[in-house]
């Protein structure tokens, strides 16, 4: 099958891969009169005498926006709203497939991060919870911070910590298997945008504490110049022997090449071909290897057992141990709407990524995370939401 | 049946009158990589190239937003976003049941007016039209006429436009039943919120010439002070005596008492039982009464007809001549999305209401205008929208 050609077609014959149905039964003069004018003015005045009745009356109890700016989309990057749109509807029929709520795609014609805030705030009155979506990196950090500090809903930005979830999972039995330690790993993490950022958060939550981050240009170190806020708050939390002393041989500096050497875990959210042979070669023994950029990895997983890796990830369905978002975020908003938590904490995301480990019976080098279509995915990660 | 409590129940027992479904079937892992990543790049990228494919590759085409901010609900006034979302959500439920296309609620947590032109343009790209809902006047005319200017897809604010053209729609055919000329008649509108400044225009657009108009306090006319930027245009094209000599008798001034004297048409959106049987005894002989106060009118059918109206209409469902905008909304959207209109003109609208008069074949003072549930309405109305 041509993918891309079925792609198209599929597209075009939908012309929308959601849409909005009646659950309400309108069929005679009485029942306009009580789902509109002028008898819908009883739930109004209901809610209007306590907000929360919202949740009892309207859909808002099973409805989250999946909003863009069309900023940093899969491996298109800036492609604008109207191009993001597909991608969006595609995440709302996951939602709907996998999780059972509606879910309603908002594309924003703004890239300006006060805009976006405001506007989010201002539409946020439907919506049970507001799942971010392909906004670029370093916005989405103040984008997501400032809305989960000002909104009474849940907000999450899915290529952060959706991502970070899937990848601390992985991770978890990955270590069963190799039999070694969270406290002793030495983890390189390659790229610094959204989902970097959150992985790097999120391992250092879960008390791996040797981690060191590269982007596109260098090691990420104290005294490096020219950082922006975001990775000069990594140089305080990573690679931290050149906290202490820049001259120590455990202060790591220079390229990807150099990094990399003596690592047990290589993370790359990055860009295509960026890790060799050689490179893995140069890592510990038993190294884990995690290509998630996308389509094409940082290396093929053939190069990479091929030079000894141990357990290689992907984000891709054709190879084993496919690092895919869908195991977790229907889950988390699921879980997050059925016990209406107000924001979904470090603690959650910590509990859904042991959870998903767990759902693995027996871990092996193939088998490190669920599939897609396991059975008890999403319940098992809406039940650490609470 | 008590519609009350049956109202309360049924919301209840719903939770959402409309929900999102899929359209796309999700069932293994080749239909995940084609409606979502990463072969969902295909139309990303088709839309990229250009813009306008938006409409053949997702629900774009097909749907709108039904965007308010709670300042002016039914007859509840400012409730805020959460309490008016069931109205919003009823009004997305007709639109699929009347006109079968995806209509999404957006209430709004400001109601500040640049605030509230600045988001709905950042949130449009998704839409393919934006009904405008339950925004109170002023603020309503500033905020539509900016939105139509501003954006490429059809903005409608249905409680102006939606009643003005119902009502013309009865009116034509009040004045082949009474045999008066539009050239002729005396109308008094009585409010001045949306739907009162709206039909004077569209009145007007008709060619009716002699149209007086009262607020809550008084006649408006050139030279009464105090009035807001709305109200002064009024006074240009409406009791225009009073422009050419304030101190002539043809120059209306006073209350609605001296006002609905010798008028042919009173047309009241405004406030319970606010004309009297005195007032209607001093009109023209065979007066038409538009009583559209909600749920209570200006005055009761039964009242209207012991003063010797001839033709009364009410916004209620268990009167004849219900002046009820389901006739129009969705045929509005419907051919606007159809022939895929950039802007609702007057002469659209103009179009709707003679093609909304032409339905009733024999006029009579029962039937002025077709009901909900009458076949061929939506359609009449989608025709005159190209």
């Amino acid at each position: 099958m041509d993918y891309k050609i079925a792609s198209e077609k599929l597209h075009r014959k939908l012309q929308g891969k959601i849409s909005t149905e009646l659950k309400a039964e309108i069929n005679s003069k009485e029942d306009l009169a009580i789902v509109y004018s002028p008898w819908v003015a009883e739930p109004c005045n209901l809610i209007h005498a306590d907000k929360s009745k919202a949740y009892d009356y309207t859909l808002k109890w099973n409805t989250i926006a999946v909003i863009s700016d069309g900023s940093a989309v899969l491996g298109l990057w800036n492609i604008g709203p109207e191009a993001a749109l597909p991608v969006m509807e595609g995440k709302c029929a996951l939602f709907k497939k996998f999780a059972w709520l509606n879910a309603f795609p908002i594309v924003l014609d703004t890239q300006d991060t006060e805009e976006i805030i405001k506007t989010v705030k201002h539409l946020a009155p439907t919506f049970g919870g507001i799942n971010l979506e392909d906004i670029s990196a370093p916005r989405c950090f103040e984008i997501e911070e400032r809305l989960k500090a000002e909104l009474d809903i849940p907000v999450f930005h899915d290529d952060q910590h959706g991502t970070a979830i899937v990848v601390l999972a992985g991770l978890i039995n990955s270590l069963k298997i190799t039999g070694k330690k969270k406290e002793d790993i030495k983890v390189i993490i390659n790229g610094v945008w959204a989902a970097g950022v959150a992985i790097t958060k999120l391992l250092l939550l879960y008390w791996v504490k040797d981690i060191v981050v590269v982007d596109s240009a260098w090691v990420i170190h104290k005294g490096r110049s020219n950082l922006n806020p975001t990775k000069e708050m990594l140089t305080n939390v990573t690679n931290t022997a050149c906290l202490l002393d820049p001259s120590s041989s455990e202060c790591i500096t220079g390229g990807l090449e150099e990094a990399v050497k003596w690592r047990d875990i290589f993370i790359g959210v990055s860009a295509p071909w960026v890790l060799t042979e050689n490179m893995i070669r140069s890592m510990n023994t038993d190294p884990i290897i995690y290509g998630l950029a996308n389509p094409i990895p940082e290396i093929m997983p053939e190069l990479a057992y091929s030079a000894w890796a141990k357990i290689v990830a992907t984000w891709r369905s054709d190879y084993p141990n496919q690092i895919n978002n869908v195991l977790v975020f229907p889950g988390i908003f699921r879980g997050a709407l059925d016990s209406r938590v107000s924001k979904i904490t470090d603690e959650m995301k910590l509990q859904a990524a042991e959870a998903l480990a767990d759902l693995v019976e027996n871990p092996s080098p193939e088998k490190i995370i669920p599939e897609a279509f396991d059975e008890g995915v999403m319940e098992a990660i809406a039940r650490s939401i609470k």
